[in-house]
């Protein structure tokens, strides 16, 4: 089967011209088919409260409301998406950006209101593989921002680690997918204050006993989840690796099943 | 040759819900392969206002400085294109909204200084038709909204009537193309005042003799400019129609060459 890599960019990344220069840089000069997702980040929150909108998280998640989901609509889809993708373009990769909106590439499913009620948020449903197999044969880059809809008119903000991880095991039964996520870190760090402290590999076992021992925590566990859910789905293997080290494979943390 | 429909829709109707929900539930009842492009409209201006961003404009045509792309970019492409793709998705549309900037879709070259200079504004150089082409056989609808690139990186604010007359004119040596300008008059009326003064058909020659006449003026003259320049470049025939038109061929202006 032919390999495709899909490289997530968090806010860290998206909010610094520079560090997405250099990761639009590399990405453009990975071999063979590929996709990038990218999150929102600070930009999102200066528009907000341009608007007069105060941003509300909920256990380090957004809060998305009818007026915050169009800042946000308006952020990703528009001015990210497009520069990313013009980016992209003036190197010379075939990018095209979409949200999960355009062709159905993404369903979802706004999340029932359990002890925090998140707004317009959704939870994916299923990703339309088919479509993305479609562009990427037609030797186009997809570059998907964190927006999904209901099938029924309604967009819904979904986290851009859960897109990412939904693709790439989506992608499974046409490729063998490798999915890395940048960020700002050398990896998984033992210790968060010693950048040479990364985990090089990390296994089902290895994240049970690094969660039990507190190593890994808070905003770090949900990354983690949504890595090794893409893994139960099929996807070869996750990457999380600081924004420079993308296309140097020994960087990073590497995530098994 | 197979007939492809492309409908371009004002700021007077994405503005207001209601005609945008007319024409979105007519566009998606159009038999065959079609294409949407939307412009703008006053929900930019406000966007603009908000940000602290006054409108500037000179002959009809906004003047694009840096800030005032971002928050275009962020209207255009964020805010009404998603809703407005997500809004035929509903309709069972398989509605899919780009730029020009996507896949290299619309190359654009920045406006050379004259007597204005309008700041980030595009005159189109070349429309990918083989992308489009690729997009209407896998069955997608394609929904644009008016921004291009120069293919170096920059995003250029161009007009929506010469986005739709480029698109339908390099659709001609694939398909036989029929433009539609959906607004909120009947069609080009003899006399503005009188909705049933509409001229049904305009020749290049009678259109000589309104211009004289002074019956066509001001914005009309750039549209119907955009209109000729389609058939000229091989377009069967362009309409000029109120937006609950769609689909009732016998409304409306027509104009051929």
């Amino acid at each position: 089967m032919q390999r495709v890599m899909l490289v997530k960019i968090g806010g860290q990344i998206t909010d610094d011209p520079r560090k997405l220069q250099r990761v639009l840089g590399d990405f453009s000069r990975l071999p063979g088919p590929k996709l990038l997702v990218h999150g929102g980040g600070r930009v999102a929150d200066s528009f907000l409260q341009k608007q007069g909108i105060v941003p509300r998280m909920a256990g380090g998640r957004r809060i998305t409301d009818g007026p915050t989901l169009e800042v946000i609509q308006m952020v990703y889809a528009g001015l990210l998406n497009k520069n990313i993708v013009a980016g992209l373009q003036a190197l010379d990769c075939p990018a095209f950006g979409l949200s999960g909106v355009d062709g159905n590439a993404i369903l979802a499913q706004k999340r029932p209101v359990a002890d925090v009620d998140f707004g317009l948020v959704g939870d994916v449903q299923r990703v339309d593989a088919e479509l993305i197999k479609n562009f990427l044969e037609l030797n186009l880059i997809p570059v998907f921002c964190a927006l999904t809809h209901d099938g029924e008119g309604q967009i819904l903000n979904t986290n851009a680690d859960t897109i990412a991880s939904e693709i790439a095991a989506a992608l499974t039964p046409y490729y063998e997918v490798e999915l890395f996520y940048l960020f700002d870190k050398r990896g998984v760090l033992r210790d968060p204050m010693q950048e040479d402290s990364t985990i090089s590999e990390i296994t089902s076992e290895s994240y049970r006993q690094l969660k039990e021992k507190n190593i890994i925590k808070e905003g770090m566990k949900p990354k983690m989840d949504t890595a090794f859910s893409a893994l139960k789905k099929g996807v070869g293997s996750v990457h999380l690796m600081r924004y420079d080290a993308l296309g140097y494979p020994r960087q990073g943390t590497r995530v098994v099943l």
